[in-house]
């Protein structure tokens, strides 16, 4: 780890400027690597200090990445990272060094790998485990077309617990193709990884297994005999060397039908160019275990690796001091925040409780309850299937589990959802952090879909709070005061800020509410949406228009009741909701109204069928129409009866051209 | 294996009668255990041959069930059989042998185990890979709880390559929790497992790694000097020793924290009931690697075992011949079968079409494929996620996959298909088979939503046949008229046995036919509904009202030209499909008309809000109301203003009690 330095503060680049693509890159010396490698870190720390960005995982592989890119030839040759949130440095040697200032912005580079944005970007990434698939697939086509270029995939430890990286490499050592895994082990994934598997890691880190057997040798030999000769000794000598081929640390992955090469230091250009060069003529699947450090050479971020894991720029680039000038005005608590309190709240009562995450206890808040109640916390790695009937499992027993999983990742466990937990009615509460728009992360992760998906399921609770009281009072009466599935689904950042009441009120399930009568037009919402409506009612009134908000608070079961006196005033009738327009409340209702031969007019508002881009919320919800002022226009024009069409599923949406 | 014997032909049951649960079976010795064993057998042959089910898989694992009754108690103890369909001897075992007449009818006992059938049946399964999940979930309740009672799984060498196994064995080397896995290698899933991981599983058995290194040990010694002394040989045997304690056979599994022991003999009930009482008191994660044969004792299973992975019933429990009189009437082909020759057919002109299955190469006739085009044939495993993003991989790359995947299984891969198909909009096709109601495997295996979890994904064009000439011309203009993901979805079973053209026409994407004109009221269908559109359209001609029908063919895009067109002429419009109600067809058109200010009256009708139960397709289109003249009769009266609601969103299917 003594290769990597980091650039005295401000000293001009020397190497950088020059290097616009991976071809400029090669026509350095191997030994001027290292420098360039420091100077890309500090390039790096220089931009997220400023602009905020993923951060510690791109400082790790800073060595790797300049490696890789000296010794393979892309868009040539395809390098897959997987996440693709540590592809800062990748991006910056691809001819993006200039465009990192527009990092996850709107109209900027975005902050995952994207294959519109640079043929270097063999794949896009933003989930998890994906990659050696992805490499599979391109190694396969590439045996089918019989050409020769090479297929890395780079995958953290973290990743690596995920099934389908198992499933990948397991079909992998049945193809035999050559594709060359790079586990970069830094021991971490945001939160520190879990599972059996870290342990190996660690312990093929520090060679025990070979050092063990090697002192067993050493002992039983001596402890015969102490003068065995020197033949024997020559003998056991070369047995040991023996032992060690066949003992190669990564025995895991030799089962799987890999070839195992490290652990090497994942800092030193050197040895990196070294190793890549030695494997790449090797044919078959091969892994490298490379040993990297989070946050390498930010020094606040090696100590801190879950903090820095991403960040929001302006700090000081030596200490990680925030450069702020004023104090920061209190925020109102994030509605993760929100969550994990009331859980602690819930779980002070109701003994039975559990809360099981999947590699995201800060993220989903899950972490304020594992502080007061680690036996009955469960982090089961990035492993969101398992995580889903794990729950189902300890609620068989009579447990109450609360699975605390982000919208866009819990379309990894959908089954597992219908089959382990709905159609065996268990008592499963989903905790859906992230639903709706996620901001910067962009359409890897934006919770677009989970009303759509969850409605269809038989048994299924779904509901969705309209400020932080209702989200807890939601927790508390699916976890108290129901049994069956249930899942509460919320969105990212702060909440409204309001005086909290401490006490728990139990909802009826499948009751909304009016929050605001009027007699020209209805605003349904749900979630996010409905304090919007309320502002749009604001707007409208301005305009002459009397509009009455109900908050529907559950998708699933939809409260009819309300729904009849709605439809019987209100001739016309507005749904908004923070998801895809097919398939949530919207057409919920649409559905209800037709069913019940109501002739009201509808208009439905929520996301239109296609992905959305990474911004800030502010630019999205411009962008989508979805901000006070925007929406009480097309309301205005509905209720003129001049509204636009919103309904998304037509065939202008389906697009055969790549997406630009 | 010599252990195991067959009952000789109808010799009566000395042993089966008096064991109507596990403690009857724990008052026999030992000793008796085989002939238990062979009676089992012998029992299940008898209900096979006559009245059909799932049937190699229990065959295989007859005394090793009742090993395991032996040695735990039930329902204290907890066993969750993955998948399933082996569990028929535990069945017999727990009290449900007089009710395997009735397996997998209507109103009879279920395929699969079943929470609400038997308090024996810890969790239900169907799908593969969730058992150890599961196990893992009961296992930290009952640790929580600070209760013994013992947690097995027992999974089949194929459901191993799920990722889901993977996670949850991950997951339990970090709790360390006391769960006995049983891996029951038989080599085999469906149809020949595939991956690294089978030929590690062979090397075990063949102890190929310790052997290899053994030999390597002996050979350097004698090499060096062949007088090396007695006290050096000595040595030399205590490192063999050494060697073999650190090597050993599973060092994969130790590499997840688990304890391996094995591989035994999964046909000798002493030695089985022997290393499970070894193994009983041992803490921690623990593994017993168990060789059987599928379809062990009945020859015909034996030599063939995915011909007889399950079976209709009526042939001799000897010889296996059908004992069916009459020679068969020649069926219509399968609609897999018309998929499998319809891709060969596209295959030979379109020479960049690959193939992809997750193990179910005979299940979805892709084995057609397999034998016309071995080099483009992928089988992945029991693997649905990463047969996804391996087939975005080669599309990527330029390739044209079509991943051939049951309905309900692609639940397993909705993640991948959002993140790295549509998002990334990549040229995959799915063809999913066993689409709506599959029969007697109930439930766990329906495929009832796959219309509402596709349609809100964007760029995704989702399509159903009405026949098997339509299915030929979606897969070819899918693969040669279509650049971006598209669905297929079509059922289990015979297709209409229509004369087929063999010569293939491209469809306009997004566009639908009339088949039918009528001018009381419109019937709009996809898929196998469209022929009992059709079939009711002449009932209603009957009872006077003359009824539109509409083959809707798209989902998505949907046809809004002719949809405007039936709108204006029809008030009264009827939406059938084999899909849930939520979130299909009949929402889609919902929101049209809603979104376009249509007044016409909306008749929904599709499965319901709630999982279906197992019977015969005929039972349960009889009991859903889907066959001609319920529909007749429906429409009917929706016609003449007095249907009854259809809609299935309300609060009565939430239903807080466990399922009956």
């Amino acid at each position: 780890m003594a290769h990597a330095s980091t650039r005295p503060d401000r000293e001009p680049l020397r190497f950088l400027p020059h290097i616009n693509s991976p071809e400029d890159l090669k026509t350095y010396r191997l030994e001027d690597l290292q420098h360039i490698a420091d100077e890309c870190r500090s390039y790096l720390i220089d931009v997220i200090s400023q602009n905020g960005g993923h951060f510690a995982s791109s400082l790790g592989v800073v060595e790797l990445t300049v490696a890789l890119h000296y010794v393979y030839s892309t868009p040539r040759d395809h390098i897959i990272w997987d996440v693709g949130h540590q592809a800062y440095i990748h991006k910056m040697l691809t001819g993006r060094r200039d465009l990192m200032q527009t990092n996850r912005q709107f109209n900027g580079i975005a902050g995952f790998p994207k294959i519109p944005e640079s043929p270097h970007d063999a794949f896009g990434t933003g989930h998890a485990s994906t990659s050696i698939s992805a490499a599979a697939g391109m190694a396969a086509a590439r045996d089918l077309a019989g050409t020769d270029e090479k297929v890395i995939a780079v995958i953290g430890d973290g990743s690596m617990t995920g099934g389908m990286a198992f499933e990948a490499m397991n079909h992998l050592g049945d193809l035999k193709s050559d594709v060359l895994v790079i586990l970069n082990d830094n021991q971490m994934a945001i939160s520190p990884s879990t599972g059996g598997l870290k342990d190996y890691l660690v312990n093929i880190s520090l060679n025990k297994t070979y050092n063990k057997l090697r002192a067993f040798i050493w002992n039983t030999v001596s402890g015969i005999n102490n003068d065995i000769g020197e033949a024997a000794k020559t003998a056991i000598h070369k047995i040991e060397d023996g032992i060690k081929a066949s003992l190669t640390p990564g025995a895991f992955f030799e089962a799987l039908g890999f070839r195992y090469f490290g652990p090497i230091d994942g800092h030193n250009t050197e040895q990196l160019v070294m190793a890549l060069r030695e494997m790449h003529e090797l044919p078959h699947p091969k892994l490298l275990h490379v040993i990297t450090k989070k946050g390498k050479g930010f020094k606040p971020a090696e100590q801190n690796q879950s903090a820095w894991h991403a960040h929001s720029g302006g700090f000081d680039r030596i200490t990680g001091k925030s450069l702020k000038q004023a104090a920061p005005k209190p925020a109102p608590p994030k509605y993760q925040k929100v969550f994990g309190d009331a859980l602690n709240d819930i779980a002070a009562i109701e003994k039975n409780v559990v809360g099981i995450t999947a590699a995201m206890p800060s993220g989903t808040s899950l972490d304020l309850f594992q502080q007061h109640h680690p036996e009955r916390f469960y982090d089961v790695g990035i492993a969101e299937q398992h995580a889903v009937t794990f729950a189902a499992g300890m609620a068989a027993k009579g447990y109450k589990p609360v699975c605390a999983i982000y919208s866009t990742f819990l379309q990894r466990a959908y089954d597992q959802l219908i089959h382990d937990v709905a159609l065996q009615n268990q008592h499963v509460v989903f905790a859906i952090d992230r639903a709706g728009l996620v901001g910067e992360d962009g359409p890897t992760h934006h919770g677009a879909f989970d009303l759509s998906f969850l409605h269809p399921v038989p048994n299924m609770v779904i509901m969705a709070p309209k400020d932080e009281q209702e989200l807890r009072n939601m927790l508390y009466t699916s976890l108290v005061h129901h049994d069956g599935p249930a899942a509460i689904r919320y969105p990212r950042g702060s909440a409204t800020g309001m005086k909290l009441d401490t006490a728990f009120t139990r909802l009826d399930i499948g009751q909304g509410e009016t929050l605001r009568n009027g007699s020209d037009i209805a605003l349904l919402a749900l979630g996010t949406m409905v304090h919007k409506a309320l502002e749009t009612a604001k707007e409208l009134e301005q305009a002459g228009i009397s509009a009455l908000v109900a908050n529907m608070r559950f998708l699933k079961p939809l409260d009819t009741d309300l729904l009849e006196g709605i439809a019987a005033a209100h001739k016309k009738i507005v749904v908004i909701e923070e998801n895809s327009m097919i398939g949530g409340l919207g057409s919920a209702i649409s559905d209800y109204l037709h069913a019940h031969r109501h002739d009201n007019e509808l208009l439905k508002i929520g996301l239109p069928d296609k992905f959305i881009t990474h911004g800030s919320m502010k630019e999205l919800y411009a962008m989508l129409g979805l901000e006070r002022h925007a929406l009480g226009t097309t309301i205005s024009q509905f209720c003129n009866g001049t509204a636009t069409e919103t309904y998304g599923n037509s065939q202008s949406t389906i697009r055969t051209e790549r997406l630009a």
